[in-house]
């Protein structure tokens, strides 16, 4: 007979691996079921986030910006140092020992929890009896079945269409955390999060990195203000960013890769990098899921299809995070799972996806929850506007990185804060404030009324909120 | 005939420049007063806060982390460098120009709020005919008048008895920002936030530093738990500190200092340095204000006395930060000067005494908002309490730095959070969110259940309210 749990979650990514954890804490008898591999073979629980995604990338972005303060800053600070050198290879390890330490963790956590971890890939078998019998291949194979199905695949990279992932000259987000020397060219295809934050990793380090972005505008999704400083930015710092182009092929060969493609102004143009990162975007991952075996929906793009709870068409099926609408971010993911744990258990979980942060962990950071004012203006709101550049706050000019701004958008009448958008330091950090702030409904008035420890970078928030009403203090 | 104002503000720290700008942009005819000079002569607003407090440290600080970094945990991230040094002049002279473009920061805003300066000395000549003369002593000598006056004259370090401020050998928060080359043996009297500042920028550097704490007790305004874990990391990075310990005598000669003290079993000790830093507190500032010519009364401790709403015994006189009572915060006294600016113009200015939160820049960085745990107790609180360590937090990993947790306490019924106790990563950044949370008077679940950006140190926060219901996701 095959081994029967209340909740079996397919995939051990942040969606995952929390949902399975709550649901046992919830006291449902629960495994969770992860393919993920690590260089020996063993299990890396933690889906693209942990293993190819937000960990190592933060590592390498850390690493990379040491580098970069002792080659360019240490002089303003009176630090000299003979020739500073990267030994790209201990960076990497570092890195994967980062990564290493999150599987472990969850590993542990499962432990903690009483989670049965189950070492392969999932797929369902059939809808039995009021249950669902789930494959799992792994090192042998077997059979489990649950009442409860919780499918938390995640996402994939999408490829360029001729220009399949070698991950040796054309990369996805797995290949370009670990190229082993720093090429001289660096060809990025797609201006988003992985594409800037990989380029700028390399970039650093002494690659001449070319993003190509088939979009007119840089980094659509943000806020038209905060995109426009981030391209000046980014220029200034060295990344050649080409707008509004279209590829036309892709040759990988012995000596590198050959992107043709058409410039905004339709030009033939060649670009000759060594390595190629893709970057335009993630496609939900059901492969090898077998979901005709029950029957599950998917949407025309590959996605589980759910409603605002997370089910699925079946009963006792749900789905969260990138294998389902809405933006593919580990912590919506998590959520998600969450409130899919706690709902099973009759409780009312809840996923505001109005205040879900978005960061963009580049120099400058980017983070912003709410809407963009391009967002206002087409949805007729009227707002105000409220900004404050880290130029004009203390920490920031202690700290030597007075880059960016904080840009608060309000509701013309009532005050009600509609958007928080930060560039510069630490913006990962100071979201935080502001999604707490959205979430109790708070005013422009109402941060501009609480009292922010001085210095701090937070003070730029304060008064930001303080711009709104045309009353800086500092500015 | 003097030039008569509104509103004249004694004093341009972050109280009085604040309350000028605040009263200016309210419609009221104001100057400032303020007698600092930089090295030039010239004007230097800011006060202690921004030229011999909270700006300069927190520019040396920065200067001495790179420096540690560099010689200590560059080789973690594959980075090597050759010998590393620091010019203590060209370090010294980054924090001179960050500390002149906050005092240049603070006269434009005069200028552009139409605030009228005077660089002198300002006190009391006479109330007469419902105003107050105030005499300006600078350069010159002039008579100004006003109908509301704010003081907002500042504090000074203590003296230790026997052991006046040289500047050069026995330093108060000011000499110490200017010790011209790394002492080898520094002494620091007072385990207080300036104490431990600067006794972690020149132990960084290079100096063997001693800590003389007259207190049985570490850090006995901070938590019990966080006050323990700081004394284990400042004690692991190598500064000597000694609890309870009586001073007997200071001798300051041309070999430096030495400091005879009772020991906490009551021996007898010496110990030799070549500076000794003396940080045991500051005293409210009223030298030369000359109260007495208009009878404003002062407390037995030389403060300012001041109502709940920052109104002296005078009518129109009012007073605001360290001058008065409540905590030597520069953004207490900014919340005091905007209150009082508002209430001169008929408003209701209020500030929130409970929502203050206190930082230690110190590495870890230690802040707080809110009561401690040994507070609850003596105040005979019922309470729940949460604690998420940074060891177990993704970014913290990757940025290599996993020292410290949040500790969140709450009403053991409403489960209101009633305090916030950080050390760690960006402790002063992180502790915003727990400000704006506890003006909302929100609960530890709130928290729980706000999304927030993975990966981040604030999830930290996020697992720390989690485990007041003892249901971390990820500990």
């Amino acid at each position: 007979m095959s081994k029967q749990f209340d909740v079996v979650v397919i995939g051990g990514g942040p969606g995952g691996y929390i949902a399975a954890i709550r649901a046992a804490q919830l006291g449902f008898n629960t495994a969770c079921i992860d393919e993920w591999k690590n260089a020996a073979g063993g299990p890396a629980p933690g889906g693209t986030c942990t293993n190819v995604g937000c960990i190592p990338s933060k590592a390498l972005l850390q690493s990379s910006e040491h580098f970069e303060h002792a080659n360019h800053h240490f002089a303003d600070h009176g630090i000299s140092t003979g020739k500073v050198s990267m030994d790209v290879a201990k960076m990497v390890a570092r890195k994967d020992n980062v990564v290493k330490q999150n599987n472990d963790g969850i590993l542990y956590l499962f432990k903690k929890n009483k989670v049965s971890f189950f070492h392969g890939r999932g797929s369902f078998v059939a809808a039995k009896d009021g249950l669902y019998e789930i494959k799992v291949a792994g090192a042998a194979e077997e059979v489990i079945s649950a009442k409860h199905v919780i499918v938390a695949t995640g996402s994939n990279a999408r490829q360029l269409p001729g220009a399949a992932f070698d991950e040796e000259n054309i990369l996805s987000n797995d290949g370009a955390l670990r190229i082993g020397a720093v090429p001289k060219k660096l060809g990025v295809i797609g201006s988003g999060v992985i594409g800037l934050e990989m380029g700028s990793v390399w970039r650093r380090l002494g690659a001449e990195v070319t993003v190509l972005e088939g979009m007119p505008a840089f980094l659509a999704a943000v806020d038209d203000g905060v995109a426009k400083e981030a391209l000046k930015q980014f220029t200034k710092q060295g990344l050649k960013i080409e707008l509004g182009v279209k590829i036309a092929e892709v040759k990988s060969g012995k000596k590198g890769v050959t992107v043709s493609y058409a410039n905004a102004k339709g030009e033939a143009q060649e670009l000759a990098v060594d390595k190629l990162i893709v970057s335009i975007g993630r496609v939900p991952n059901t492969i090898g899921l077998n979901v005709e075996a029950v029957g599950l929906a998917l949407d025309e793009r590959g996605a589980i299809v759910v409603d605002g709870d997370c089910k699925t068409n079946l009963p006792n099926v749900w789905a969260v995070g990138d294998v389902v609408r809405g933006p593919m971010l580990a912590h919506k993911a998590e959520e998600e799972g969450v409130a899919v744990a706690e709902r099973i258990a009759g409780q009312h979980g809840h996923v505001n996806f109005n205040t879900i942060p978005w960061v963009i962990y580049t120099s400058p950071e980017i983070a912003w929850v709410g809407r963009t004012e391009q967002q206002l203006k087409a949805d007729g709101v009227a707002y105000k506007a409220g900004q404050f550049p880290f130029l004009a706050n203390g920490r920031a000019r202690a700290l030597g990185d007075t880059t960016g701004f904080v840009k608060i958008l309000a509701d013309a009448k009532s005050d009600e804060i509609l958007g928080v958008h930060i560039i510069g330091p630490m913006a990962s950090e100071l979201i935080s404030e502001a999604v707490m702030a959205m979430e109790f409904k708070a005013s422009a008035e109402d941060i501009a009324r609480i009292c922010h420890a001085h210095p701090s970078l937070s003070e730029s928030t304060k008064e930001a909120a303080l711009a709104v009403d045309k009353r800086t203090l500092n500015f």
